[in-house]
């Protein structure tokens, strides 16, 4: 039986940071080239060097602190944004690149079965096979309230609603057979169309007749992503997703989560070793310890505390900023399902239970820094010690690599973490699959 | 005062095909390319070559001759279709130009404003300014089906809510003012939040509240592109777009379109010098005339006349199989309105008065390839004289050309039929704007 090895896929907004928000202040930094197609092919590429199965666009559909009567710390400061569509950044990346997966965030509240089987189909196609869908619902109302909606449907039936959006597009994605296409023109036979399929979907609330015109994909389909955190979201990853994001704070989290996700996959029937389950990390790392330590303070040294505290009072619904900043997190009530992110809450309320008594101030640094995932700062001996305990105790099939500085953070990883994981044995040498999902399975 | 030069715009589509049907079966198109993006980047870098404004990429969402128990001849023979998202396709080809214009299609009924706005902003930004929309409301029930609606609006409502997609386009679009994003490391601003605002669009049927996602785009918005045939359509073109395209058999039908536009254009309060009127011609030019009508007999040799008959079908709603292939159009009755296009109609109602005699399979051959454009067959010469003749008589502003076969009919225009337009000083000699919308203005 051949050895287990780690998958990885970079995290990356078009935006100035991933989510450490003073990441892009460093003087190397690439924040300033957020409008520059270069910046996300330069990350493709370092990703690729890295072996790396894919890179994930996270994407928001709303300009976080642009509300009316209201201060923009987000903007003012460069905290998370999404300010370009991720498929063109896609296209653009899978022109530099032949190995890595190329997976954008796309939601099935704003758009329909449709545009989604067709601009993922188009990117297999245009990427020879390395097209993934990171599938969200949208439980932010300021996004619905840009695209024109009163408001979401409540998130057990936005996830009923995605299945039957998926649905359709697996009925699209087989709208055209896989030799299809003859492009025979000494007899005029562009395609043959005994191999194309009227399409006639019909679900309870989604439904679609007709057929695709993008023919049969390289992968059939992209490989599929999801975050689902609530016990809805995580039926919904279990039925469908081969690659599961998650934000855990560390390992009993991780291990809880893994062993969830793989029985409810199992239950849908599936092979669990078909749902990588990838937790976040950032890396710093360096040549000796000291010097990791000493860059992750230069780099924090440039985050806001203030936007850091904005984040939290989104994540809790509570205004923080009527408390001062030395208050202890655990005495500040804490408003259940007032949040987007049943993940995120989650471990905030996590933090302020066994948060080891932290301030509003340190908790509000510890999210302008790391929005809560693990951060592993060292050599990569020691790096790589705690990515291999983590992994080989039931804890995840490898890691989204997010990291404080771009690109740096992600060149330092392919430089000095890869070699190490590949003389242990835990990572890939070469590419071995033609796919991303051949490459995600091997 | 200076002279007044041609601007054109080259037509693809991401299929087999531009218009004639049997242009991908010529020996040397690349026909056989049409899902790789390196097909399309040449196109690019040649009309790049030639001085193009732009490039335009035709869309269709459902995929023609794929009904319920229908045979599929388009599919079959190759005929018009669109088989990938032309975003992907566009910001591949900005990459690898520096100058071309780069439009897609993108339909009002089937995508909301706050896409809209953000994926054609991302262009703009990817391209540095050199975005174009062309706008549609969509007339097709079988792309209404695909995207899983009852049905259409009727015609003028349609338009009357692309109005209202348009404004908010353009208040989405005023979010950020040109100089928000400051990028200072050294203080930590990464945008000035007060040149950022908030969008409050309410319409009758379409609205938007919150803001866009992406800063100001170099050319602030898309230029726009209209190709409106009915009244309201026109109305619609006149109000909004910077360039129309139309397809008009001869010269007496474009002098009658381009007074038409240009007075609605003024009657909207507009520069109609800011409204570029261009219809479209197929080129086949070569060293003598007998060259070059050799080179379009040779093409049309590979046309499919069955074909041409089932988009002639499509195009009145009468099932023109029932009749022998001799009977005189004239002689057929057709129907008024069962039509996806009133532009594409009235030309058949208008061959169909003035067509000499024509039968039913001279006109499905006609429409198997040329679709009822003009095609100017000859030497650079002659083939600049009848465009000079036409431009010069109040009929057109330049021309969006769409060739029988793709790369070569473009290759042979740039290379052959553009020095002689530029020898008579009817052509710019090189770009001088740094935008698409500065260079069609300049």
């Amino acid at each position: 039986m051949p050895k287990r090895r780690m998958h990885f896929i970079t995290l990356m907004c078009a935006g100035p940071t991933n989510h450490h928000n003073g990441g892009w202040r460093h003087p190397d930094s690439d924040g300033d080239r957020v409008l520059d197609a270069g910046r996300y092919e330069e990350i493709a590429r370092i990703s690729e060097q890295g072996l790396f199965d894919g890179v994930f666009l996270v994407d928001y559909h709303f300009q976080q602190g642009l509300e009316e009567h209201s201060p923009s710390l987000v903007v003012k400061h460069g905290g998370q944004m999404a300010m370009l569509d991720p498929m063109q950044l896609l296209a653009s990346m899978a022109r530099v690149t032949r190995h890595v997966g190329l997976t954008a965030t796309v939601s099935t509240t704003f758009y329909d079965a449709y545009h989604i089987a067709r601009t993922f189909a188009t990117l297999d196609h245009l990427s020879g096979g390395r097209a993934g869908w990171n599938i969200v619902t949208t439980g932010n109302q300021a996004e619905a309230k840009n695209h024109g909606m009163d408001g979401l449907k409540e998130r057990g039936s936005r996830y009923d609603y995605a299945d039957e959006v998926i649905e359709a597009c697996l009925a699209l994605w087989n709208t055209w057979e896989p030799d299809a296409l003859k492009f025979d023109k000494a007899n005029g036979i562009f395609a043959d169309p005994d191999k194309m399929h009227y399409v006639s979907y019909e679900g309870s609330m989604v439904r679609t007749h007709g057929g695709l015109t993008t023919p049969r994909a390289p992968q059939g389909r992209p490989v599929l992503m999801q975050a689902g955190s609530s016990p809805r979201g995580r039926e919904f990853a279990a039925r469908w997703a081969e690659v599961v994001f998650t934000v855990q704070q560390e390992k009993s989290l991780m291990q809880d989560f893994y062993a969830d996700m793989k029985r409810r996959a199992q239950s849908q029937g599936r092979n669990p070793e078909e749902c990588a389950i990838l937790p976040a990390i950032d890396v710093i790392v360096a040549e000796t310890e000291a010097q990791a330590q000493a860059e992750a303070d230069y780099v924090d040294g440039f985050a806001s505390v203030a936007l850091g505290l904005q984040t939290l009072t989104g994540l809790t619904g509570v205004d923080l900023s009527t408390y001062p900043l030395d208050t202890p997190l655990a005495e500040i009530p804490v408003e259940a399902e007032r949040t987007v992110s049943i993940g995120l809450y989650q471990n905030v309320l996590k933090i302020r239970k066994n948060g080891r008594g932290l301030t509003l101030r340190q908790a509000a640094l510890l999210y302008a820094t790391t929005w809560m995932a693990p951060r592993l700062v060292g050599t990569p001996v020691s790096v790589v010690d705690q990515m291999q305990d983590v992994f080989e105790t039931a804890a995840c099939d490898g890691f989204v690599i997010g990291t404080s500085t771009s690109p740096m953070g992600l060149r330092n990883f392919v430089q000095h973490v890869v070699p190490e994981l590949q003389r242990r044995g835990l990572y890939r040498t070469e590419y071995t699959g033609r796919t991303f999902r051949e490459n995600l399975r091997s």
